[in-house]
């Protein structure tokens, strides 16, 4: 067996062709930026497309190799339950940070260094870079170390993604995982970055002052950061494309953010909006080929590799970018959906071992799927569900007595369905996805609108009066 | 199943108490050198005591977890054939990795950062610690990219030999995944520092003058180091402790190589070598931990992954320390035996899958494995093997008319077998460790004298007068 059986491919020569005018284009672009020291985002967009055809293709090619090893699963929601590859997120994360290694000498200064021979680094003289006509200019040359401690812990989350999807490590400890992989970028930005102060609300100011230094409760909060992300993607899964189309959902709005502070020239938080860029536009690339994928009907599986590595990417670029409290507006689907499961999680209301959508061989749509009470539920269970359901936000089955005997699982995707009715697996997860943009651009319209309120300045717009 | 199955484990209480012990010894140490800001040898001695009592429970914890996946294997020179674990390699260079990540803030300056509210970083003031009375003091700051490109190169090797054990990727192929684990290395090399430029010996001056400018050629010789590291461990393999315990031995001798260098202050090449040093210890430590379980009769196999792991950090310290030439001596019994192998590998005798010694079952010692000609020999491989019986570097079998029936395999630990006679596995896995530790420091000695005659100094000794 070998990693590329050239052999067997269903990659059509139209495709191919595609592919490699693409691969040909990124690969002038990227020569010609890095001739012509041209601006990273250029190159940073000739790597989204290089990355986009590498994992088309690959994909396609380790498929097989991949059932072989194991890494396989049952699609459910389909009539004959067809086997098909798992774990190819694992794919999209090698690509991903390849990439981002052969990215690293764009945005970064060159320095010219004199030894005193034998390679013994004496001191170095920073190549002043001329910026005049720029506005998306490069970084300076000490945010290597933050751009390497980033790359470092979503490496460590993918390995720690594969090991799980190999292992099957309980969900108690899968959680914390993410805390484990963050310990470089937490490490190196205490010794590199160290600031733990945070600015105080306005109306908060008269007792907590202007700033307050967290001290090691920063570092604790980058951590709930860091695990927030992964398990917000991990938690809405279960059918054809919903986990990678709900993470382009969210890199678009980020990247939309991002626009919105580089558009003004000179804003202080420029390099870390573009920072949050270079780390989303080659993962968009990654991303838009395994929807090829994953898509209905589902060709391969992503893992929950591909959650961890998106999920993590966007608490990175939110944690080093310092938007971490817009990532948990834009992640606000999630979060919700992680909050209305919580009486399933606690044990208030039986749960089944998957929670997915139930399909209907008949009709070929997916419905609600349901939870058994095989016991009449508890006093405090009956008045909970009686008031969702008069909130219209459960689906409940009781027999002749009125006990109840069912309701549907707490998930937004059957939520969703209880709302709407049955529907096709693809209709599903767009009309999700779709819900997650519009309740992102909303919230980021109220970000910016709201932080003139509880700040003195939103820092976006007025950031010069500051 | 879990990766954690606390319920059975065969690690004596006894042996419990001494790693509960040898772990809190080494909290103590480096909690107080992170208080007192001491030298950071001190806390990478602790980490390195930390590092194998975790490898230590971790291996007896993970066996058959590991197992259960498929990472497993039968030890062919056994009377039972037992199945045991395989690719521990994985759990050691978690251990390590993550203790390399603890392990930043200590050598590392710390940084006073002042920003504009809102988290952005506009400039920072490098606090300049007191270096009186310190020998070995602390990096300064822009060695941190050196630093995390090498932990990112490591890594991405790490991540590429679990693959390998998992797909088992074919020879052609995998003698190139060092060269891609090196990019982040490399690529920072770039960015970071740049030189390309390397000293001459004294002979060769009148004709390519003092210094020689490689350019791109000196990536490429990069490239050929970080192949050769892991290649080199690879080729030495199949008994057990073979693996590791050179890989032991070869890192003692790098320590013992940059203790010569620090223990003159002032060295300009000291940094170069802490840089080392820091790398070397705990991978001491998660190795020795390892040896225990591996060396005779094993109960885990290490995998291809620790030969990648080992071999590559070799070739990392060597590279970034500027000391490969001398990485090279270290390796010469590695060398020796992949020249030794060319013959077989590139067909002039026959190569059978598996070259390790031979089992005897009756005396339960090895003796030296045998390829078989099923065909008379070409005339030209008469020549050579008639050429190495004179010179007794190999064992020929021959049919009453003298044709060459069977050759013995052209590996290190079948030469050893055919000079010294059979013996116990344990006893050929010390002859060889001796050997190479006995032709390291012979290695060692002439490099240093050598040098003198080869370049105008050695930059060991009197390089104060160059």
């Amino acid at each position: 067996m070998t990693l590329l059986p050239a052999t067997r491919t269903d990659i059509s020569t139209k495709e191919y062709l595609a592919l490699f005018t693409l691969t040909s284009g990124c690969a002038a672009i990227i020569i010609a930026a890095f001739r012509s020291r041209g601006e990273p985002i250029v190159a940073s967009l000739g790597f989204s497309g290089f990355a986009f055809a590498a994992t088309y293709c690959l994909i396609q090619w380790l498929g097989d190799a991949f059932k072989k090893v194991g890494f396989k699963g049952k699609d459910m929601a389909k009539t004959h339950r067809p086997e098909i590859p798992e774990t190819m997120g694992a794919v999209c994360a090698v690509v991903y940070i390849m990439c981002m290694f052969l990215f690293i000498p764009f945005p970064f200064y060159e320095y010219l260094v004199q030894t005193s021979g034998g390679g013994n680094r004496d001191y170095e003289i920073e190549v002043q870079q001329s910026v005049v006509g720029r506005t998306l200019h490069r970084f300076p040359h000490n945010k290597l170390g933050e751009y390497l401690s980033a790359i470092l812990s979503l490496q460590s989350m993918v390995f720690l993604g594969v090991a799980d999807d190999l292992f099957d490590i309980r969900w108690r400890h899968k959680i914390l995982l993410p805390a484990i992989a963050a310990i470089p970028m937490l490490v190196v930005y205490y010794v590199d970055f160290g600031v733990t102060v945070i600015s105080i609300p306005t109306m908060l100011q008269p007792y907590l002052g202007r700033l307050l230094n967290l001290g090691w409760l920063y570092y604790a909060y980058m951590a709930f950061v860091a695990i927030l992300g992964p398990n917000a993607i991990n938690i809405l899964a279960g059918i054809n494309g919903i986990e990678v189309g709900q993470s382009i959902v969210i890199a678009l709005l980020i990247i939309f953010n991002d626009i919105l502070y580089i558009s003004q020239p000179g804003h202080p938080a420029m390099n870390s909006h573009l920072f949050s860029l270079y780390f989303l536009l080659p993962f968009l690339g990654v991303s838009l080929a395994l929807l090829r994928y994953n898509w209905f009907p589902a060709k391969v599986f992503v893992g929950d590799t591909y959650c961890y590595f998106a999920g993590f990417l966007f608490s990175v670029v939110g944690i080093l970018g310092h938007f971490s409290k817009t990532l948990m507006l834009l992640l606000l689907p999630q979060i919700f959906n992680g909050c209305y499961s919580t009486p399933q999680l606690f044990g208030l209301i039986p749960c089944p071992r998957h929670r997915l959508p139930r399909f209907n061989a008949r009709t070929h749509l997916l419905e609600p799927s349901m939870a058994q009470f095989l016991q009449p539920p508890k006093k405090v269970t009956v008045v909970l569900l009686t008031a969702m359901e008069k909130f219209k936000v459960v689906k409940l089955v009781r027999n002749e007595e009125g006990v109840i005997k069912e309701c549907s699982n707490l998930t937004i995707l059957n939520l969703w369905l209880v709302w709407f009715g049955s529907m096709r697996e693809d209709t599903l997860a767009l009309g999700v996805m779709g819900f997650q943009l519009a309740m992102g651009l909303v919230a980021l319209g109220i970000r910016h609108g709201l932080a003139l309120m509880v700040y003195e300045y939103d820092n976006l717009v007025k950031w010069d009066r500051a």
